[in-house]
C-alpha cells in the first residue's frame, strides 16, 4: 500500500517544485527517505512536488498520532508517528541565523518555527547545527543521538578508534588536592546558578568548576597555556599552516532542483584540495561552539536566502570564508582541533561519515574542554586576572562602538562615491563636452587642436567618474570584511567573560562558605584550582586576540592607503594625459 | 543768508553720515558744492549729514521751483532752480548696472530712478557712465555738454591739440565715387529704421551707411583691416604691450564717509605705475562703448554694493579686470585708442583733466569712427560675409549655452567640494581616530605602532578633506573668471551682428530703389561700400575674436589640469605618508 504521511502544519510552496500542504493533509509519498530535509509527494489536490518533511508524520498503519503531541524529546524515532527534527534548507535558507541559534539559546527562533514549543525549539536549533541540508547521508540516527545529551555532561565512556593506551581517566576530582569521589559530589555545597540558561552553565564552565566534569583526555588533545612576555598564551602550533579556498562552482542536485556553491580548500600542510560546501562550514562552527567554551571561533558569513548564486554574494562570502579560515588556521588551538583537520583533510565519503559521527560524540566538549588544558605551575593573581578582564571588557565595549562607527562611514563613503561622486565628475566631463562642441562649429585650423584636447578632457573626467564608482570595491569592502569578522568575536567574548567571570564567582562563594565552615578548605581549593585553569585559558585567549588584531587591522589599513594611492596616482595619470592634449593645441 | 535747498524726492538714509529728507523739506546748506553727488546739509529735525545732491533743488532766490518742472534738458544749469542730474555713488553703489545701461538703452533703469521721465533717464545714465563719482574734479558742465551730443553725428568742427597738417577733412560723400554734397542730403531718400532706438540707428551705423558721417581723421586714429590667413583682421598692433594691475589698496576721502580701491596699474610701454579707481574703469568703459560701434568691448567685472572692501570681492574684482585689461591690451583697436592709452598713461591731474574733457569731446566714436577704418581694395562678397556673419551666430548662441552649462556645473561642483566631499573624507578621518582611540586601551607594547599610526592615518584624511574644500579657488574659480568676460563678449554680438544686417539690409533697399529708379547708381554704390567697410571691420572683429577664444580656452583648460594635477598628487603624498606610518608599526 501507498506510503502515505499527514501534514502537522500549513507549508505554502515557494519555490517552484514545491507543493503546498494544509494542516492534515494527508499526502502520498513516493519514499519516506527525505533530501535535504524534504519529502517528495501527491497531495489532496493531485499536486506532485517537494513539501518540508518536518511538516508531516509518516502513518506507519494509518493511525495518526494527533498534532502537537507531548512527543518533544527531539528523538524522531520514537512511538509510531515519525516526526522529522530536522529542517529543510532552500526554501528556508538564511530564514535565520544558525550560528547565533546555537551560540545563543535566548535568541528568538526564525518564525517559521515559533509554533514549537521551547525544549523542541533547542533540540531543532542543534539538529540544523548539525546534520541539516546534508549531501553525504542521512544519517539522523546519529545527529539526534548526539542531540539527545546536550553539552555531553558525563555520558557513557566509548572506546573509538582503539587508542587506549594514550588515553587515560581524568576527573576533576581529581585535581583537587587528596581529592576523592566523596568530594567531587558534595561540591554540590556551592550553590548552582538559578538560570540554567547562563552562558556560564551553558558552556560547562560551571560543571567544571563544581567538580563535576570528568573524560579521558588524549595526549592529542592535550592544549597547553604557557606564560608569554605579555601574560598566558596559548602554545604555539609547532606545525603551522594555512589554507586556500579557491573556485566556487555552482553544482546542482535532485534533478536540478537543488543547487549549492562547493568551494575548493587546499591546506598547505596536506595540499590535498578538498571541496566543502557553506553547510560543511556551518556544521564545523557549530562542533566548534559546542566544544570550546572559552575561545572566540570566527563567526562564518551570514546565509542569505535570495541571490544566493548571485555572483557578488558568493565573491563576497568567499572572502568571508578566507577571512575565516585565516582566524581559524591562526589560531594555535582551533588550528589544531581534530574536527577542522577532519573538515580540512577528509576526501573519501565513507571515511567523513566516520569522522562527523566521531565528532559530533566528542566527550571532550563544554565543561570536558576544560579537563584538556594544561597551565604553568603557578597560579594567577585572582585580582590581577580580575583586573585584567574588566579592562578588556572595557577595550571591546570601545572597539565595538568605533567599529560600528567606521564601518556604517565607510559604507555611506562608498555610496557617495558610486552615486554622487561619480555624477559631480561626470557632470564636469559632460560640461566640457559640451562646450568642445560648441567649440567645434569654429572649424578653423588654428581651433581645431583645442576641440580635440577639450574632447578629451571631458572623457578624462567622465573616466575619472566611473574610477571613483569603481573604488570602493578595491579598498573599502575588504574593510567592511574585516570588520564583519571582528563583530563576529566581539560579539563572542561577552559569553567568554561571563564564564570566567563566573568561575570567579564560584571561588570567592566557597571561600566565603570555608570561612562561614560550610566547605572544606581542600573542596574549595579545588575551585580555586579549576577557576585558575579558565582565567589562564581566557587570558590566553584575549592575548591572541589582541595579536591577530593588530596583525589584520595594520595589514587591512597598509592595503586601503595602498589602494587609495593608486587610485589618485590613476586620476593623475589621466588628467596628465588630458594636459598633454593641449601642448599640441 | 545761508544756503537753502529743498527736497524734490523723499530720500531715507542708509548709512552713517546720511540723514533722510522728506520731499519739499527745506534743508540748510553747508555749501552748494556736492562731493561725489552728495550734499552736506541740515534737515528739519535738525540733523546734519549727507543727502543725494540729485535730490534737492537748490533754491537761489527763494524762488522754489515747482517739484517735476518741465526742466527736463538734462542740463542741469538752466533755470533757477538748480538741479543736480549726477546720480550719487556710495549709498547707491552696485544698484544698477552702468554698463548695460550704456551700451543698451532698452534696458530698465534702477528702480531708485523710476520716478524719472525717460530722456531724463539717459540723460542720468550718460552722467553716471561720465562723470559719477569723480574724485579729480567735479566738472559736471563738461561732462553734462558733452551729454548734450550724444552721438555726437556732425558737430562743430573743433581744432584741437593743433594737429591740423596731419588731418583732413573727411566725408562720406567723398567717399562715393563722384559723389557731392547732394548726394550726401539726397541719400535720405533710403528709408531710415522707425525705430530710433535699434542698436543700428544707435550705433550710428544707420548714420554712416547713409552717409550721414563726417569728420576729420587723423593719421593716428586710422584703423586698418587686412586680409589675413583666415579672412579679414585688425592690423596687428605694431607696439604691443601688457598691463599688470596690482595693490588693490583701501582708500578713504571727505572725513573717512567715503572710502574706495585703488589700482596699481603699469604698462609696459611706459614702466610708470598709474593709480585708477573702479571708476576710472568705468569711465573709460563707457568712453569705448561709445566710440567703437562693431568692436566688442569687455565688460569690466560687476559693481556690487555690499562688502565692497571685502578681501574676497577684492581679490576677485582684481582678477576680472587683469582679465580685462588682458583683452584691452591684445585688441589691436582698442589697445592704441587714445582714451585707454590716456587711462594708462596720465599721472598729472591737470592733463587728466584735459584728455578726459578730450576724449568725453572726441568727434570720432559712433558713426564716425567707421570714417577711420581703411579696407583692402577689393570688396568683400556679400553672399559670403551674410553666410560667415549668420555662421557666427549660431556658433554664439551654441557657445553661450554652454558656458552657462560649465558655469552652473563647476559652480555646483565646487560646492560639493566646499561641502559634501570634505564632509566625507573628514568623516573617513573620524571614524578612524575614534577606532584608533580605542586601540589605544590595549597598550601592550607590540600595538602602540599601530596606534600611532592609524592616529596618523586619520589626520591625513582629516587634511584631505580641506584639500577638496581649498582646491576650487585655486582651478575653477579662474575658469569662472574666464566665462564671465566671455558672458560679456557674447552679450555684445548680437548687437555688433545687428549693425553689419542692418547695413546689408540698406544695401539691399538701395538696389531695389535703384531698380526702380528711385535712386541713382553712385549713391548706391555708396552704400554698397560704406557696407562693405562695416563688414569688415565686422569679420575683423570676429576673427580676433577667434583667436582670443582659443588663446584664453587652451590657457585656461591647461592652468585648470594642472592645478588638478598638483592637488591630486598632493593628496597622493598625504596617504603615502600616512602608509609610511605602518612600516615601524
Amino acid at each position: 500500500m501507498a506510503l502515505r504521511a499527514r501534514a502537522l502544519y500549513d507549508f505554502n510552496s515557494e519555490n517552484v517544485g514545491e507543493i503546498s500542504v494544509k494542516e492534515n493533509e494527508i499526502v502520498t509519498l513516493y519514499s519516506e527517505q527525505d533530501i535535504e530535509g524534504w519529502l517528495e509527494g501527491v497531495n489532496g489536490k493531485g499536486e506532485r512536488g517537494l513539501f518540508p518533511a518536518s511538516y508531516v508524520e509518516i502513518l506507519r498503519n494509518d493511525v495518526p498520532t494527533p498534532p502537537h503531541s507531548n512527543n518533544t524529546s527531539g528523538d524522531g524515532y520514537q512511538g509510531q508517528g515519525t516526526r522529522y527534527s530536522n529542517i529543510p534548507t532552500g526554501g528556508f535558507d538564511g530564514s535565520y541565523k544558525i550560528q547565533t541559534q546555537v551560540d545563543n539559546f535566548t535568541k528568538t527562533p526564525a518564525s517559521n518555527f515559533s509554533t514549537f514549543n521551547a525544549p523542541v525549539q533547542q533540540q531543532h536549533n542543534y539538529e540544523i547545527s548539525q546534520g541539516s541540508d546534508d549531501d553525504w547521508d542521512d544519517d539522523w540516527d546519529d545527529s539526534s543521538t548526539v542531540a539527545d545529551e546536550p553539552g555531553v555532561v558525563g555520558g557513557s565512556l566509548r572506546d573509538y578508534d582503539g587508542n587506549e593506551p594514550s588515553t587515560y581517566r581524568l576527573s576533576t576530582t581529581s585535581m583537587s588536592r587528596g581529592g576523592n569521589a566523596q568530594q567531587a559530589k558534595s561540591s554540590a555545597t556551592v550553590s548552582r546558578n538559578l538560570n540554567r540558561f547562563s552562558t556560564f552553565v551553558k558552556s560547562g564552565g560551571e560543571a567544571f568548576v563544581l567538580g563535576e566534569a570528568s573524560g579521558f583526555v588524549k595526549d592529542g588533545d592535550k592544549i597547553c597555556v604557557v606564560m608569554g612576555q605579555y601574560g598566558p598564551e596559548w602554545q604555539e602550533n609547532p606545525y603551522p599552516f594555512s589554507c586556500t579556498i579557491d573556485d566556487p562552482t555552482k553544482q546542482t542536485k535532485f534533478k536540478g532542483m537543488k543547487s549549492y556553491i562547493s568551494y575548493k580548500l587546499t591546506p598547505t600542510h596536506t595540499q590535498n584540495q578538498v571541496n566543502r560546501r557553506y553547510k560543511h562550514f556551518d556544521w564545523l562552527y557549530s562542533r566548534l561552539v559546542e566544544k570550546f567554551p572559552v575561545i572566540s571561533v570566527p563567526h562564518i558569513p551570514e546565509k542569505q536566502a535570495a541571490g544566493r548564486f548571485e555572483e557578488d554574494f558568493i565573491s563576497k562570502r568567499r572572502k568571508g570564508l578566507i577571512w575565516w579560515m585565516n582566524h581559524m588556521t591562526s589560531h594555535p588551538v582551533l588550528a589544531r582541533c581534530d574536527v577542522f583537520q577532519h573538515f580540512l583533510t577528509c576526501t573519501d565519503e565513507k571515511a567523513w561519515k566516520q569522522g562527523k559521527r566521531k565528532s559530533e560524540k566528542d566527550e571532550m566538549v563544554g565543561a570536558n574542554f576544560f579537563l584538556t588544558i594544561s597551565t604553568p605551575a603557578a597560579p594567577l593573581d585572582l585580582q590581577e586576572v580580575e583586573s585584567k578582564i574588566d579592562g578588556f571588557k572595557v577595550f571591546t565595549k570601545k572597539m565595538d562602538d568605533s567599529v560600528l562607527q567606521v564601518n556604517a562611514t565607510i559604507n555611506e563613503f562608498a555610496r557617495k562615491q558610486i552615486t554622487g561622486f561619480k555624477k559631480e565628475y561626470q557632470k564636469v566631463g559632460q560640461s566640457f563636452k559640451a562646450l568642445g562642441q560648441a567649440f567645434e562649429l569654429d572649424q578653423q585650423s588654428y581651433s581645431i587642436g583645442l576641440n580635440q584636447a577639450i574632447a578629451y578632457t571631458a572623457e578624462a573626467y567622465d573616466a575619472i567618474g566611473d574610477y571613483f564608482a569603481e573604488q570602493p570595491r578595491q579598498d573599502l569592502d575588504p574593510v567592511t570584511d574585516l570588520l564583519a569578522l571582528y563583530q563576529g568575536h566581539l560579539a563572542n567574548y561577552p559569553d567568554i567573560i561571563h564564564v570566567q567571570k563566573g568561575a570567579l564567582t564560584k571561588v570567592k562563594e566557597s571561600q566565603k562558605h570555608v570561612e562561614e565552615g560550610k566547605m572544606e578548605g581542600p573542596q574549595a581549593d579545588g575551585v580555586n584550582e579549576r577557576c585558575n585553569i579558565i582565567s589562564f585559558a581566557t587570558l590566553a585567549e584575549i592575548q591572541h586576540f589582541h595579536h591577530t588584531r593588530v596583525r589584520d587591522f595594520k595589514a587591512q589599513m597598509q592595503h586601503y592607503l595602498q589602494e587609495q594611492i593608486g587610485f589618485f596616482r590613476k586620476i593623475t595619470g589621466k588628467l596628465e594625459e588630458a594636459l598633454q592634449k593641449y601642448d599640441s593645441a
